[in-house]
């Protein structure tokens, strides 16, 4: 098979021996593979992928058909539609699933929306739902709104009736966002539409002194983003007065029954959503796997209306 | 009635009216009340007293004799023993107390030591436990362990059964500490005993920094405490990277509900702890009410092991 790698910090579309798959897993087809920002970062040698992955091939969601399954596999067959998050090795032509963390695609969904939906709904789902226990009438800002995981956290914060802020940096932008069910507004005049019970912090340590100062008592702060910078001032007395919470996560790290946990949840909780297609996927625009440099290039440039995902080459 | 007064920035001993319970209130002759950062904050005026508590009275937590009770009050009466958190006026000869958020003082119990629990043990409770969900097993450090809520945290924590790590900058309060259930160590030796699943913070930014590199995957910090600073740097990559969660929190702020919800929590889960003499309140030094100056410049000095209790003054 040939899959998108990592040599010397370029990326390459090279032949790699085909994946064989333990008793768990699913050996999937991708037909598309949504690039992240840890992509980006492993890329430049910052971020390398997990035990149990291939170390030079990127990638940590897919959509694909299963081509052959592994001897415990139970609950999918050759054939079915899957999407996953994975710990890597996602852009490539053949890609291994565990199969507790494999959902099946509804059937309305394209190839590039599905392989675009595990990586953003699971990060913005665990951020605000697991982590922050958002509920019914609570107010979100979602900072950094217009990418994926920020249009999936404002889908998902406007159907559990939550009042929702989408801060959005590039002015273009806005009114799309809005019409995910978001009050959306520049980053300064976000923070203006404040107290915020919880934030989905996808900027880092450009946005969260900020945010501090428009919590509400009792508010939750989910980092999940540092393109904005890691080493933040944080005014600890702030948190003190307002009995805040600030957490930090990553799917990646996640071991794999906890990987299957989140991956069940987003099944219970967002999957349903999907079908209904009361949330849906946005994508800002694909590219073929062995035009990965640009996409890259593409990614990294912000002002993005949702995902940028890989799809297989032109024949 | 007498009570403790900050009259431009100074602690006098004035005469005032006595108070007059509320519907849902206790009188109580004061016995015991412990003497608090937040005291000190407010003498400096950084930290006003909330609606409903003098604003010149300081205090909040006490120990006493119920001597009056509201028309609604049901669960005390004249001549009960009780002790509480209040949101000010503690240092006084009477006090109100509201009856949701008063326990009853356990009899081996004396009143400078019933008058050292409530804030302690309840903002304690409320970190390792509410906040941080401490339990079995897990391993804990407490920054600053020597002082009043130090104390209490590290003897909660050994006896959920957690492992714990308390940092103590004073070496000749090392060994007091570990007595009660924790190895005691120089802060920075703290750190390398790591890494910890919760950290009760009781120092502030000059701690933070160093403890987030000590922390475990899905590690749970709670501040408490800011004597080291308020401003603090977070590395907010390592926070998602081990999914960190860090809360802060202050029992003064909280509603009249919410206080009798943690008082109705430390009533459950503590105090019978106390009463089977499984944890004990540490006592640093008491003062009389009319020589609070000189107790709060020793509370203020650092190096205590346990509490400072303001008593009575003598006839």
């Amino acid at each position: 098979m040939r899959a998108v790698t990592i040599v010397d910090g370029d990326l390459r579309y090279l032949e790699h021996p085909d994946p064989v798959p333990g008793d768990t897993e699913l050996v999937v087809a991708v037909h598309g593979a949504g690039i992240n920002n840890a992509d980006l970062m492993q890329r430049q040698g910052f971020y390398p992928a997990p035990a149990g992955s291939p170390p030079d091939i990127p990638g940590m969601e897919l959509a694909g058909e299963v081509v052959a399954t592994g001897r415990d596999t139970t609950r999918f067959s050759i054939g079915d539609r899957v999407m996953a998050v994975v710990g890597g090795g996602a852009q490539a032509e053949l890609a291994l699933v565990d199969e507790s963390a494999a959902m099946a695609v509804p059937s309305h969904l394209s190839w590039p929306e599905a392989g675009g939906f595990p990586e953003a709904f699971s990060t913005a789902y665990d951020a605000l739902f697991t982590q922050c226990g958002l509920s019914l009438g609570e107010r979100v800002l979602v900072t950094g709104a217009a990418g994926g995981v920020g249009s999936a956290g404002v889908q998902l914060a406007a159907a559990t009736g939550a009042r929702c802020v989408a801060s959005v940096r590039h002015a273009q932008l806005r009114d799309a966002v809005a019409t995910l069910g978001a009050v959306s507004a520049d980053p300064d005049e976000a923070l203006g539409l404040g107290p915020f019970d919880v934030v989905l912090e996808l900027v880092g340590a450009a946005s969260i002194s900020g945010v501090l100062g428009a919590m509400a008592v009792t508010g939750r702060i989910a980092v999940i983003g540092v393109g904005g910078g890691a080493r933040a001032e944080i005014d600890l007395l702030a948190v003190m007065q307002r009995r805040l919470r600030i957490s930090g996560s990553t799917l990646r790290a996640r071991t794999r029954v906890e990987k299957a946990v989140v991956a069940g949840a987003v099944e219970h909780h967002v999957v349903p959503l999907l079908e209904a297609r009361r949330v849906r996927v946005l994508l800002e625009a694909t590219f073929p796997m062995d035009r990965a440099g640009e996409a890259y290039e593409r990614f990294g440039q912000g002002g993005k209306l949702g995902k940028i995902v890989l799809v297989p080459p032109r024949p």
